[in-house]
């Protein structure tokens, strides 16, 4: 069993961006945050799947998507929280009935209502309502509510604590992920993303939040950011701090997705972090379509550089079907 | 001959960050941001260096290091302008005395008196003081003066163009390099420096700098972030974004240095980047001191790395000799 960790629902039918567009105008006229919802049918979302993540798994060969909301336009910086809770409801029921109508081959992930300044706290009852109610089995997590401004505090600090008590509690993991960017600076998918990740990465090892948080499990997506490239430097860097060795201080409790788009950054990937701690992702469809003019294959058929990779099948089953979820 | 491209004088006499301290305060009391410096005597700086930065040069087998103030504490966002101008003279002043004294073995690059929210027109001054003044090769320049808020424009942006002219008709490169945090969220070395790296380089990706200064050079350091790790990605994203291929767009002006500080990386860096546009370079005296237990040697001792890597000795000359800079 092939299962894509990493995937969003980034061809949902246009009648759900209406919304969102309405939202935002009657946001801005003082309106209703939370307007009536379109009609969508069951055929539309089954078309915007059939065409697109569901034919590419099959063709790929993978056999199963953990599958969220686009996440680029979670945009928790947009709006207000009212606007973020009303937006993320209507986003996490629809990947719900993407999950009702292909239970076979779709699970749930959830965003999260963030909004800057906000407290975490108010994220709870939402993610209660998608693990427990939807039979979700995570989360995405973003450790920048502001869109690249970055005015929160880390995801060590306590503030988070009461979002991570639920997460053991439920026993679920959650992906570390930005939305879009707000920030001139920063191109979302190629550097507030890769960034976003890395930043995270080195917050957990300048912190002690496994300590607090023996079970809690995060995923770093596109391959954990910069940091397999640069494992010598923090592997250095927790011994200059004075943190114990990575293996046990961090990577108990993270994983490292796939998404590197060539063969030489996923052959880095399996080279530097121990295969238990990498999940099989694509982020498909996502961030980088096309198709790589070196190789002829789409970018992000990710599946093709593990099949091409020179270890035991026993590890790329591993590397492919584990997850930290509680399935 | 091998030509670090990437030193810094971490390694100051005392009486020089006495200075510092005495700076702020006076700038805090609405005092002199420039008070009197005190006398530092050329054995100070001549044991600074012989203890440190030429004995581990001659250790590890290199001859040159290009030679700039330490970056974490250019620290642009601290004080004003006045204060950041004072400052940045004293410690380019400073690299100048060590220059002159080890003239066969260091080259001379400045630190600029940038500042958050002042136009980097004020910073050229300083740039031609210390290139026809000095003798120097280069700068560093501060994508983000601010310390992590990210609040200036991209690199890209015409608000830089004064400073690129000057560079140009100078005909010396910089190097992308930013400087302390003072955003919670990212720890210097290992978050900002590399998050600064990858978002400069897409900041070039997005851009079309180079076609308005086909001669500009910039050196991203730290391997290029996680440029090379994600080289599909950024392969990828020009192709979505329809730029030129990025071996026209933007790799004919940029290079990456060889601050990666484990083989894995090295050789990824290798297997991606074309051996033109790699600089050596170890950061030394820098960011990752300490030995790395699984090799039993410095974790920033780059030179082994690139030693072991399985490509011709022409190659490795040119990766470690080359340089962009007019030498």
């Amino acid at each position: 069993m092939i299962i894509d960790c990493h995937g969003h629902y980034t061809t949902a039918p246009a009648a759900h961006d209406v919304w969102r567009n309405a939202q935002m105008a009657a946001f801005k006229a003082g309106g209703d945050p939370d307007p009536a919802y379109p009609a969508i049918s069951d055929d539309e979302i089954r078309d915007t799947i059939e065409r697109n993540q569901l034919r590419l798994l099959r063709d790929r060969g993978a056999d199963m998507t953990i599958f969220s909301p686009r996440a680029s336009t979670m945009a928790h910086h947009v709006g207000n929280e009212d606007v973020s809770q009303a937006w993320t409801r209507r986003c996490n029921d629809l990947i719900k009935r993407v999950v009702d109508l292909f239970p076979e081959t779709f699970v749930g992930v959830c965003q999260l209502p963030q909004s800057p300044g906000v407290p975490i706290s108010h994220s709870v009852a939402e993610l209660e309502r998608c693990v427990t109610g939807l039979g979700f089995i995570g989360c995405n997590l973003n450790p920048d509510p502001s869109g690249g401004h970055w005015s929160g505090p880390p995801l060590t600090d306590r503030a988070w604590y009461p979002f991570f008590e639920k997460l053991v509690e439920l026993d679920v993991p959650a992906m570390v992920h930005v939305s879009g960017s707000c920030n001139v600076n920063f191109h979302a998918t190629g550097a507030h993303y890769i960034n976003a990740d890395t930043t995270a990465f080195m917050q957990f090892l300048e912190g002690d939040l496994f300590r607090d948080f023996p079970t809690l499990r995060f995923i770093i997506p596109h391959g954990g950011g910069a940091v397999p490239y640069h494992w010598g430097r923090y592997r250095g860097l927790a011994d200059m701090l004075k943190r114990p060795p990575l293996a046990e201080h961090v990577m108990r409790n993270v994983f490292f997705d796939t998404c590197v788009y060539h063969q030489p950054g996923i052959d880095l990937l399996f080279r530097v972090i121990d295969v238990d701690n990498i999940l099989f992702g694509s982020e498909m469809v996502g961030a980088v379509r096309g198709i790589d003019p070196e190789t002829g294959f789409p970018f992000d058929d990710t599946k093709r550089y593990i099949d091409a990779l020179p270890i035991p099948d026993a590890d790329k089953r591993k590397g492919r079907g584990s997850k930290p979820g509680h399935t």
